[in-house]
């Protein structure tokens, strides 16, 4: 099967790499690291196996790659305006898009130019970062969660499942975990508690999620966080069983001292993926009537913050 | 009348100052600043004209002070812990305390102090600063409302109307603005309105309040701010009419560029007025069963904030 990688970061050359290694065709769309990989290829530090992959297929413009499959969009949402030149080339007629970003309806940039019925979305729980040009490290976990894009109103027929079974399959063999739902969205929610407490928290708190767990005022605002986004979620009709706000306190208590991808971002100066994450969240709840005061003045104090 | 001033900053050397210039009979409680006032005198640029004291009563040790009518408690209330030592040798039989801090119930430490019926409480709108020693700089405004302290559940008798109105009639004879109202939890409510907006956002953004007005993200953020803090006081009784919101957002947007007091203690690392500014306005509206959801977010980064 063909894969395309649009945007080769800490995510997708760690999913890249491992679907070439299992003897998938992979076609990485690359930007800065493009010549360095040509010369010296794709390196993965992983304790899934290292793994060095000397020829890997590099392209820098799309039109030069062929139809695939499945075009996977890896790039941080905040570049999803780049999507309208470069998916079409990558889509054959019977191609689908595995979108592998954070953030609530965050498919709908690739949705927009590819159409219905043609979009998955895929909730990644990895730890994973960019170390070198062409050298990933990964960290921790991995587990990709996916289902078919039904769009903002959870009303498009997405792709069907048996061709996300397959896709799930075909992951599960490069070595990582990978589940199916039809709930992409309650997913995506499911996966907004963390995103929602812990990305804003560390950069308007400017800190790493242990000391944010660890003094008494911002882990009971961290649960409050947790919560509100449950209540949210619940009251938008995606339901999350109460019990998860303390599974992930006590998750986060056992991840090793983590600086969030959007900490990265604001500490590197480079835009925050504060719309998808929070701005979607919110305009999803104000949708339904459903007030989420916590999370609107975190969206409002992060885009201040981005803006200073 | 004998007056004594318990802590001579900004606010106390204002007052008093304006007290001593009208002929009353004050006595200054001074820390660091004693000697050189003993000396040089007491200085006060105000546009109410600028004048010069050469010689208060000044006084490091409230033992040496005689006992007086009014004990103006003037200093910052992160410092109240000191009141117990403090008040007792400036208290007479006949005396009362007028507490110009900031906070909610901010009264309750001098009234643990001094006993019931003994205490009222002055909401200070004032912009003024210490510039140097024995030197205070009035920017603008000055009025004070007063009213009796009646406990923390608004059910004690506090001292009669008369004898404030009294004392409002010495201060109006310094050439400032005063009132007095009988219901000083709900004038403390709508004085935090300011306060719970813009001295935490101030700290929390690292911003003065003219960048937090004019950025389009903080400004809906005070404004959200604004009305969680009208609507708690008003669900604990203290009704502040809804158009009171637009009047402070319109209010700040008039002020000139203005660090507030709490942004200023943050920048010097003093202790800031957390505690009964936020911490006692959410108790107080947790008594009651009243939410606050953003004020009390706020509270726990200001916390987070302080130890960092």
């Amino acid at each position: 099967m063909k894969f395309a990688i649009v945007g080769t970061g800490a995510l997708g050359g760690f999913y890249g790499g491992l679907l070439v290694r299992s003897g998938q065709d992979v076609h990485f769309l690359m930007r800065s690291d493009a010549e360095y990989v040509k010369t010296h290829g794709l390196k993965v530090d992983t304790k899934l196996g290292d793994f060095h992959l000397p020829n890997v297929n590099v392209y820098t413009d799309p039109r030069d790659m062929p139809a695939c499959d499945c075009v996977i969009v890896a790039m941080k949402s905040t570049q999803n305006g780049q999507l309208a030149s470069l998916l079409p080339p990558l889509f054959g007629p019977d191609s689908i898009a595995l979108v592998l970003q954070n953030g609530l309806h965050v498919e709908q940039s690739t949705r927009d130019v590819v159409g219905p019925g043609r979009v998955a979305g895929g909730c990644c729980f990895l730890c994973s970062n960019k170390v070198g040009p062409g050298h990933i490290r990964h960290l921790d976990y991995g587990k990709i969660l996916m289902g078919p894009y039904q769009g903002m109103d959870d009303n498009e027929p997405g792709p069907s499942l048996e061709r996300l079974m397959n896709l799930r399959d075909i992951f599960r063999a490069t070595g990582i975990e990978c589940e199916v739902t039809e709930r992409l969205t309650w997913a995506r929610w499911r996966k907004l508690m963390w995103n929602l407490t812990f990305n804003g928290l560390s950069v308007i708190l400017d800190s790493s999620t242990d000391k944010i767990m660890k003094h008494p005022h911002s882990r009971a605002l961290a649960k409050s966080i947790l919560c509100e986004v449950r209540q949210t979620a619940t009251d938008c009709g995606h339901f999350i069983e109460p019990e998860f706000v303390d599974y992930m306190m006590e998750h986060t208590d056992e991840m090793v001292p983590y600086d969030s991808s959007m900490r990265l971002d604001y500490k590197a100066k480079r835009p925050m993926e504060v719309e998808v994450i929070y701005g979607n969240a919110i305009r999803a709840a104000a949708k339904l009537g459903v007030k989420a005061p916590i999370i609107e003045s975190m969206y409002r104090q992060l885009h201040f913050l981005a803006d200073r």
